[in-house]
């Protein structure tokens, strides 16, 4: 062949990955990958970040995938790395947050003659068996084995990740590492195209258009899938040119910029502050729901009751319009074609509903005592600033952060459906690494608490270790309070080691860096945290810093508390009219 | 039925698994698996440990498993808890230290109706997917659906937990866990006889007492599945009894007391001592191979030759002489005859062939200036006491404690076939509660790196939270050594984040402890560490301790180096006699 051009697999690999932006590769060396991240230099502008561990390392995949809008890289090594992902990979899967897995495996003939290597079942000696437990949670894998079609399988891999954001994986045996491929394929840019039927799309924007030419009080809800699939500016956009109030759910929350004159609130069904779920399903006549993610935790524990017949959804696996549901049809190229309509003829679909701006209540006025829940929150989102990126930690934070009011182009992430406690540590590395690579201006912020913490603290040290500068609340509450929350209220089990002592914890991980600088502040009332958040230097955030924050152990969110309260009314309600044991029980596993 | 006396399953469970001997029961708690927790508190003696996270708890219950002799049980929730232990689950099959396994798992009519939960997969609504992902990693399992079955398949499960050794899975949905089961039930104590056929047995008894009666220079080779299935004082009695020389492999060693008359070394194919392979596979006529487990790891990487003709082989699933095999026969009934019958007539088994104990050569005879590998590992093991506790981290460690020569009935730890490294951080835990339970005399003793310590770190607050003092030598040699052995030793990737303060660890997880007490020193050189193993306060251990060593970060035990250089050797000779690249490369895979 005239135009065959070798290259070690490895290095195609590497070259692909980085052909579509991405510049950083996060995971754990293993001697079963070894020699293919060697590959890794030599590809110009491609880094490598260690992380102390795997789980922390599929986090941060997963916490980059969200702020990146591409997916994050995570490396393991066969067996102890890959099965340590395991609960990373899951959570990206459920909330769409996926990334590339790539794990380095024995070698081919190793696997064919069940050589028992190390990281090998010793009673069942079959390579693959980890390969098959990761199954239901990926997209798309290879097992890079045959020659003839290592190219094209990471090709059609790579693809998988950009058009589904859900996590894939590819398997390489460390004996093809440095088989020869042909690099003239790289000078074909993979096809990442979502349009498949551009006749059906046209149909459903003619669709679209005319249902929102003919309601008169339309309304845009913006969900988590829009900002998954990397179209938060579309949506922006949308809003801005249609000028119709726009909600955000939980997940969703940031979507809709909360400093824009449309922004309506928070949607979360009856947990959401009053008059909003009206707005959304009485008044407004049309709801364009973009990217829904209809789960207990998005939906106010299923209190979301949008009549069908005013819903247009629009999801990557789907469209629908008042029911008519168009399977196989992505909303990516939908949604753009809406938005290009607005820009030619955005007259056209102005609406005589004049928006009010919802201005978030304010639910403590307080100027003084000791710190509540009811103040924290809301204190936190005062203290963003535009291009902000806060994560924030599953438990009682992502029950009371919605309520914070955030500054404009503010990313606001959470893991509330996957809820896997420690997420954000992880996550917010990704963050770092990403909004590192995209030139983000403004600061990272995190906010966790002291039980999240231990899950995933070691993480802490990669930040020092790459020069980054976060902000960390951390919100001390002297044990998992959630859980006491549900149940179990002084429980041992919802005890934690309450002996850390954080202020020591930055000393601790950059201790012995050179010229290491951080700050590590406390709070236990409204006044002391006021002198800290009004600090000019703390506001600089150019050290790495945590702020304590103490606040009572059984004190929580109002949404939190209402939705326990709703639970445990149905609960007793249930047990009334039911005999057997368990029928009660079944509800009281409805809630937990 | 007048024998009926209704118990919750919750309690059930528990009092089932306190009737086994164990007392403490190790995980994190979760909203699927607090109601079970609950129970814990109803069955006298039994006490919660929780664990900053489920891969830790996972590892803990493996360490516990080990040292106690009983499975350990490990509680975690629904999908995020029960895939972060994945890892601590496959090390635990991969090594014989199966623990129990508990899931909290969401109530039945949620799973029938498919809810999106929390923690369940958006695109794939069926809550049973992470049952199915754990299959190829445990020996049995339960999904307590059937109230007509829960209580017998409890006992089944527990069962084979005791029996194999192996881990294994009760999922316990939250609807189940009041379920009303007999008590009466647990009257009659769980059949945990592992004889299955005693005429095979006997006949099989028969064969091995003639075959020893024969030989003229039998010994004994004592491996790993004796210590898992808890006959090391049966092994240690026959050896007694016997006398003939007796040989540990690298995961049993400690099985044969390394202070006896009988001790013959350590036998590790090619990466023994001089002199040790030729005793085993040349002079000896009669390998009695107690618990054998022949992975790459625990056999010179492959290189034990020890002719057919000679082995007596008696494993759990096999006993096999000079090549007959029986199989389906657990060798410990076998054993356990076998041993009566020595008391009974030892005479008759005394053979000629004069024990010579074998002396650990010193392999480093430095008494001052900077510490390297080839002085630390044996001076470590002079420091072991008798009845001591020791877990040696995956890594350089475990290729060089082997070296050492330890103290009477020293339990000593290693997870060198899975290694996957940070276990033992997690490990120890398990190892301090089951010695506490236990009654042990001696101290406990980690053993751990730099780079494996970030791994799982905060589990050392778990053992200042429960009052333990372990010793903690942490081999400070500047990243993952045993990787830049294999392969890459400059490369970026085996570098770990170095700013950690090893010094400040203890006051950060501890300093918030009432009256905390604790050691934290450094040793550079072979004159301070000699000060500080001669403290006749840090003999003591009676507060928790980290002794920092430093080593040089290329510098490694003469095994590792021997096994890597034999290694590249045969990849080089590969090399040069085969075309197609990737086939030298198949053989790089063979080792790493």
């Amino acid at each position: 062949m005239s135009n065959y051009k070798p290259i070690p697999l490895g290095e195609y690999l590497f070259r692909r990955i980085k052909s579509l932006g991405i510049s950083h590769i996060l995971g754990c060396p293993g001697d079963f990958n070894l020699t293919l991240l060697d590959h890794i230099y030599n590809v110009e502008g491609l880094k490598w970040v260690g992380c102390c561990n795997e789980l922390n390392g599929a986090y941060a995949a997963d916490g980059y995938s969200r702020v990146r809008d591409l997916p994050g890289v995570l490396i393991t090594t066969y067996g102890v790395g890959e099965l340590s992902a395991m609960n990373g990979v899951a959570g990206a899967y459920a909330e769409h947050a996926g990334f590339i897995h790539i794990v380095g495996n024995t070698a081919r003939p190793l696997q064919e003659n069940k050589i028992m290597i190390h990281h090998t079942l010793e009673a069942n000696p079959d390579h693959g068996v980890y390969r098959g437990m990761s199954e239901p949670i990926r997209a798309a894998s290879a097992f890079l084995n045959d020659e003839a079609t290592m190219a094209s399988e990471i090709d059609r891999v790579l693809i998988t990740a950009i058009k589904t954001r859900l996590p894939v994986y590819l398997f390489v045996p460390t004996d093809v590492v440095e088989t020869p491929l042909n690099a003239t394929r790289l000078e074909q840019p993979l096809d990442l195209n979502l349009s498949t039927k551009p006749d059906v799309e046209d149909l459903i924007v003619k669709k679209i258009l005319d249902a929102i030419e003919k309601s008169e009080k339309p309304c845009i809800l913006g969900d988590v899938l829009a900002k998954r699939h990397a179209v938060t500016n579309e949506t922006r956009r949308l809003i801005q040119l249609a000028g119709y109030p726009a909600f955000s759910t939980i997940l969703g929350k940031g979507l809709v910029d909360e400093t824009s004159p449309e922004f309506g609130g928070l949607y979360n069904g009856s947990m959401s502050f009053p008059g909003i779920k009206e707005a959304v399903e009485n008044h407004a006549d049309l709801v364009l729901n973009i990217g829904p993610h209809l789960t207990s935790s998005n939906t106010g524990a299923f209190t979301r009751q949008i009549p069908e017949n005013k819903v247009i959804a629009l999801h990557p696996h789907y469209c629908s319009i008042f029911g008519e549901r168009f399977e196989g049809i992505h909303f990516v190229p939908v949604l753009k074609k809406i938005v290009a309509e607005f820009e030619k003829n955005k007259d056209k679909y102005k609406k005589q509903n004049s928006v009010t701006r919802f201005e978030i209540p304010t639910i403590d006025k307080s100027t003084s005592g000791p710190l509540r829940q009811s103040y924290i929150w809301q204190r936190i989102g005062r203290f963003t600033k535009a291009d902000d990126i806060v994560f924030v930690e599953v438990g009682t934070a992502q029950f009371g952060m919605p309520d914070a009011s955030l500054a404009s182009n503010v990313q606001y992430e959470t893991q509330i459906y996957w809820s896997s406690i420690g997420y954000t540590v992880g996550g917010t590395l990704g963050a770092l690494v990403a909004a590192r690579e995209k030139g983000n201006k403004g600061r990272v912020i995190l906010v966790v608490g002291d039980g999240s913490l231990q899950m995933t603290v070691q993480e802490i040290s990669t930040y020092i270790r790459n020069g980054f500068t976060p902000t960390i609340f951390l919100i001390n509450n002297d044990g998992y309070t959630i859980e006491r929350e549900i149940h179990g209220p002084e429980q041992q089990y919802n005890d934690i080691c309450t002996s850390w002592d954080h202020m020591k914890m930055l000393e601790f991980f950059g201790g012995r860096q050179k010229n290491f600088q951080s700050r590590s502040v406390q709070a236990r009332t409204i006044e002391e945290l006021e002198a800290i958040l009004t600090d000019s230097e703390f506001i600089k955030s150019d050290r790495i810093q945590v702020c304590e924050i103490f606040v009572p152990r059984l004190d929580v969110p109002w949404v939190l508390r209402n939705q326990v309260d709703a639970h445990k009314a149905r609960v007793k309600a249930a047990a009334e009219v039911q005999k057997k044991t368990w029928d009660g029980l079944v509800l009281a596993g409805a809630f937990t």
